[in-house]
């Protein structure tokens, strides 16, 4: 059994229940590695979310729509797909979905107490399952999904490669009247091309004194010029987990404030590799970065980091009230920045593994590459 | 009252119910005009779906995370935002997003029945909601949206327009040697060019013979080679309007057998621009586009077009079994294609929009331009 169902079974277990119905795509990912595509929101051709039965004995089975079947060959799970496209007869796939929950309910022997994912769980489906209101899943899966199992360590290896490429692609392409939807488009033509497939991304790019300092923001027609400051933040999904990433640069010649910015940043990501290791705990991380970050006279609006896998944040964050503690094999994107509103902003994200005694970094390239 | 409003109002009424909750995306963006991002599936600082309340009347509520706060200037709506980022304290975004719809529910006063999507509806909202299981609200929805509003007509043809630039880039750019993802790439960065900002992209990119003769599929690193057929079908979400366009064309000497299938897709679109007009079935039509294409000695295994909006694929569907007729107003894809394991796959693609006699192109790129 694959090491992901063997945790999702424990996390089952774990919660008290029997049996868990999972429809968020980033929890059926994890736990049958059949990974449907993110990138247009509600599918036309389906009836409702793709969705995953298991069991705390490890009984894991999908229901998908008919269109998703070609991308289900890495998956363990048993399949029932339905009708969700059809031209040349009509059909319901509403029904056609839940006809075949139902029927792999009944294939797979579905009973006893059943979790839901109650934020993503279609009232449709309350027909087919009574939810258990005791059991807390969710808690459970988070935590077992913290730390990665082998085979995820390669997949997120690879998607922190994957936004090393974009951010060298940026960096080395950065100059004056380069607009910022170029930039992140030729970011993330060079991750399509060097992963060979379509690669969903999500992020911030924002350009100048006032977008980089309001922190986050997606690509605009804007046009860079000479010394304006510039963040980019890459997220790739490739295969189904998330990498991340940050290059904060000026293009061409820095204003003094913008090194100030930059200086606070990087001392404080240097340190975050310096002192990651199992046993500190997520606030202390926090701390020490944000404090860092305010001997240099700054601050940041934001998280220091967090978890990521098949969702492009998991449990736990990198924030002041977070008591768990760093562990082997978990992965950690952090991203100390700072902000000022007269000399914009630098933030700067690596994903770092976490071995047993201290980390790697995951995304290999290098903040200070000269543009 | 903006009309998309005063249609969902109608609709509302006419399925029998006082209120609807609307949980999918594209619902949400056609009552409302808040046009939440689609590109990463379940957002991490969210506790639910972005979650519309409209009434008979014509009331109209949004409950959206804080960090779609930003995108909700166009929006008509009121809104109730809640915390689904923090970083400085505990929070449940759930819980928050729970307590944002209760609070929504009762500034705008809900009450009576309430029809529900209950393919998208989360369960959690059921502590809040009791849904009316005899509302029809689907079926009239689609019959609402079928037909556009002026102010839809607008931002379809700047969907179209944005279409066609993507098209003409691929048929100006195709060269032997080019990757199907650099020629995808190359298209949407100049799709997301033309429009000033980030482009969600759905189609298919294939190339060869084996590739094209199987309809559809995402782009890979293949690479294009003297001869090949290739299909580009764009598919861009332009302000929360779904665009849609397809070219197929052989890179420099094409086949005789390619010639022949390209043939009769192109005859079979010449025909559907000279034919569609109000009171022709989409039966009607669907059996004219086939019948070219069999005449022709080929076939498709597709529909032969679709209305689209805020949903890349709307009812009605030019499909056999489809008794509406076209309508001034509708806005429809057609895509008559011809495939043969042999030579490989043509489908041409435009959108027309249905005016009071006839229909005009709204996809300006030609299929014969030369590369």
């Amino acid at each position: 059994m694959d090491e992901r169902l063997s945790r999702t079974a424990a996390a089952i277990a774990a919660s008290g229940a029997d049996w868990v119905v999972l429809t968020r795509n980033d929890s059926v990912a994890y736990a049958t590695n059949h990974i449907p595509s993110v990138e247009i929101g509600s599918s036309p051709f389906a009836g409702g979310p793709t969705t995953a039965l298991v069991s705390a004995a490890g009984i894991c089975g999908v229901v998908a729509p008919n269109v998703e079947a070609g991308s289900a060959k890495a998956s363990w799970a048993e399949f029932e797909f339905y009708e969700g496209y059809a031209y040349d007869h009509d059909f319901d796939p509403i029904e056609n979905y839940l006809d075949a929950v139902e029927s792999l309910a009944r294939r797979l022997g579905t009973g006893g107490k059943t979790a839901i994912e109650k934020e993503a769980h279609p009232a449709a489906l309350e027909s087919i399952f009574e939810a258990s209101p005791t059991a807390d899943f969710h808690s459970e899966f988070c935590r077992v999904r913290a730390t990665k199992t082998p085979a995820e360590l390669q997949l997120l290896r690879r998607a922190g490669e994957a936004a090393a490429v974009g951010q060298r692609t940026f960096l080395t392409a950065l100059r004056p009247g380069s607009s910022e939807l170029e930039l992140f488009s030729d970011a993330r033509k060079s991750i399509e091309n060097a992963c060979g497939e379509r690669v969903a991304v999500t992020g911030d790019f924002v350009s100048g004194v006032a977008r980089t300092s309001s922190v986050s923001g997606w690509p605009l027609a804007r046009r860079v010029e000479a010394g304006d400051p510039v963040i980019c933040d890459l997220s790739p999904r490739v295969a189904g987990y998330w990498g991340d990433s940050c290059a904060s640069v000026a293009c061409r010649n820095p204003s003094k404030g913008f090194e100030k910015l930059f200086a606070a940043s990087r001392t404080a990501i240097g340190r975050a590799a310096e002192i990651i290791r199992p046993g500190l705990k997520m606030s202390e991380l926090d701390a020490e970065l944000r404090g860092i970050v305010a001997s240099h006279g700054y601050a940041y609006p934001h998280h220091s980091g967090h978890s990521l896998g098949t969702a492009p944040h998991e449990w736990p964050r990198v924030v002041p009230n977070e008591t768990a503690a760093v562990e082997a094999g978990m992965v950690l994107a952090i991203e100390p920045g700072a902000y000022h509103p007269d000399a914009g902003g630098a933030r700067l994200e690596w994903m770092f593994e976490v071995t047993a005694t201290g980390c790697l970094v995951l995304t290999p390239f290098d903040f200070m590459q000269s543009v």
